[in-house]
């Protein structure tokens, strides 16, 4: 049993990014963007109005307020303002969820923040302060050994495992940085295989050729490139092929 | 028995303006800034956390997204995207009110959203629209007559009827603009002298000399001028003084 | 002899809008978005790069300070900020002009400011104070007719009128509001005959079936709709094959 | 020989923190803040006004784009985003200073973009595009032994060093970081003191106790302090008193 996760609501004003309505027929958990990244509240509502009629869980892509940079710019926000920064995000979604007839029901940082994350103890500390700090015990989503995972569990928090189909691994487990080459696999097929070796084998092959454990309760598809929609039918349709049940983490 | 209401929270990052701590001794309900014209998540945070603590109730204080113009400049934004808007802002201050255990539990627009829903009816509507998509059915404060007040009532609001002890009035019983010269009160007993008015006799002193009534349940003590404290201070003192129960409204 | 001109650059970080790349190959005016409704330095930089190498003009496309809204959201701005504000503007895109080798030759207001300064006379007047403050004494391109171009010949300013191709026009002379149905031409051949007529007779087709004067010096393709490119293309190669000279204004 | 530098124009909308006036009285260097951290165009415009007039050199302090984080953030932004970030904030106030009669005639990063461009040669090197990139080969204020100023003098830009003499400094000539404590001195007295120490010896006590030898042609005071305008005045008395000349960098 595996969840399908997504990227959603990049909008902005004027400008269009995600294909929400194609993406929210595939996957079981729509990462809304919140507004600092990306998302402005119209977009968020429409988002949110959209997974809710489909029964896709609705998540929080919390972010760095940085629409310039699209959140992929790290930045050394201290504790306390990420904190606060994180739940405000996750109070905003909130009333356009609800509105919907649909919670909230997890938190997966975005971008920079979600790389940071992984070996930053005190800004990983920080989102999940900021979790808490909006209530209800969201679970979080994360890479599998990541800082923030573990911060999550220290704190009470349910730490979600997953995989990237689409991007390429370390031999320890790790995402290649988007600024080597090689970072993102762009063969479709390609994705298609290694979402299926996630979800069967729990390993995907590593950079290096060397196969890597990768133990993933969900796996993200990507949302922003122009054949998203249809690389995460493929990847759902082989993965139901290959009889893996789909759904959201409990 | 009367409200008395504050503008606070409104720095943003190193700026600071409202001397929220002063101010939060003498009001019963603080007017909390959403980040859309002041107040980022931390300013929110400590606001909340102190106005809990003290038993002062937190309002939403909602805006036109306009960091640069501090919201006062009026906007032409569409009804659906303000109505997203107000219930962003609602969603976000929401979460530090309850973490610090106490609810959001009315809305007030600001500034120019303030002055344009006297009169435009569908801004008026995009703002309780707003209000209806947080949830809560929250009470809205506004001028007496306005157009707010209209749409909040017949959209099953509580709407509340304010005054503002320093600003002026037209024999209308309207604000007589800030582009217009003696538009704010600043003389301190002018101040007192017409709280006590609104409180007491429920009428002021119009531009023009003649008596205007104006029934107000709030009354509104401005927060971002030099002695904003110690005039809030002498009017509720001057209140108590002549017998007016002080207490946020139902 | 008519000036072809299309609004470029209006991405933001992550956002893409315009085909500039192949709408600098067939316009003679770029219109650069300057970062307050569209356009981020490096996006900024590299429309200017592309526009000098190809012989394009450029001018500085100036609005209100709103991303979220792509300044299409009219603003009561104080008259002071304003031309602060354009003057800002220029100076930016002057930057990035001027390092690609080629000056900033002209000002256009963008979206809503386009629209207001037809009509208001005090926003106008700021957006010519603004061009002024910014030295050199650039044209400014606008409406026939409009409050912008009155004051723009009073502040010793030339006025440049300009036809949109692919906007509906009142029997005045006026552009249909973009709120009306049929407000916008998406018929391409309707786009290419409006062109013609503009540049060979000096009128157009109003909304009610007669025919309305419209003496124009420069002619807007619009850049931000999927065939924009095409249909420019279309535009200048009907206009050469009708024999009328194609080149930028005096 | 000395010059005088101070962080000025610093306030944004509705926010002041810089005293300005007073401050231009003073000091003749202006670091103008552009836009990114703090600094909106009409105060922009003030500042160079009031700078020209009292004939106070002006510089642009450029940053990252972070209102909310006051620029004390430091961000990963790509080399080629940031020199256009930078170039676009020197043009931007270009427009002010040359209205007013006076040029650009230096740069100095602020905050966090400062901190940084002390040891990261990429940051460095970006900034010093951004200034070649805006034209004119302006003089780069850094911090001696800098990155800064080593990828300035690359670049055949002249980098002037400088003092700060309220910050705390380690036996190497680096600054305290401002989240250690005592990296602020407050106390007027000493740092009147240190001012003298630079200007005349050439060498400041580090907070080891040792002396560390500081060559500086500048000395910063720091404008966003309440009492800042009076030490300023105090620093500026004792050199003068010392017979230290006090005029801008050649």
């Amino acid at each position: 049993m595996i969840d399908l996760n997504a990227d959603l609501g990049e909008g902005f004003g004027r400008w269009t990014l995600t294909d929400d309505d194609a993406l929210l027929s595939v996957v079981t958990s729509a990462n809304v963007a919140c507004g600092f990244h990306a998302g402005d509240p119209s977009v968020m509502r429409r988002v949110c109005d959209l997974a809710a009629e489909r029964g896709v869980r609705i998540g929080a892509q919390v972010s760095y307020r940085d629409l310039a940079g699209f959140g992929r710019r790290a930045m050394d926000v201290p504790s306390d303002e990420l904190a606060a920064e994180v739940a405000y995000q996750i109070g905003a979604l909130r009333v356009f969820a609800e509105a919907a007839g649909a919670p909230v029901a997890y938190v997966k940082p975005h971008g920079a923040l979600y790389n940071r994350t992984v070996h930053d103890e005190g800004q990983a500390r920080a989102v999940v302060a900021g979790v808490r700090l909006a209530g209800g015990a969201l679970p979080v989503l994360g890479l599998p050994g990541s800082r923030l995972l573990t911060a999550a569990a220290e704190a009470g928090l349910t730490g979600v495992a997953e995989a990237f189909a689409d991007r390429a691994y370390t031999a320890e487990g790790s995402l290649v940085p988007r600024s080597e080459a090689g970072s993102v696999v762009t063969d479709e097929d390609a994705v298609v295989r290694r979402a299926l070796a996630f979800a069967v084998e729990g390993s995907v092959e590593a950079a290096d050729g060397t196969a890597v454990a990768v133990a993933a309760r969900s796996l993200c598809v990507h949302g922003d490139t122009p054949n998203a929609a249809r690389i995460a039918a493929r990847v759902r349709e082989a993965l139901e092929t290959a009889g893996v049940g789909i759904g959201a983490f409990a």
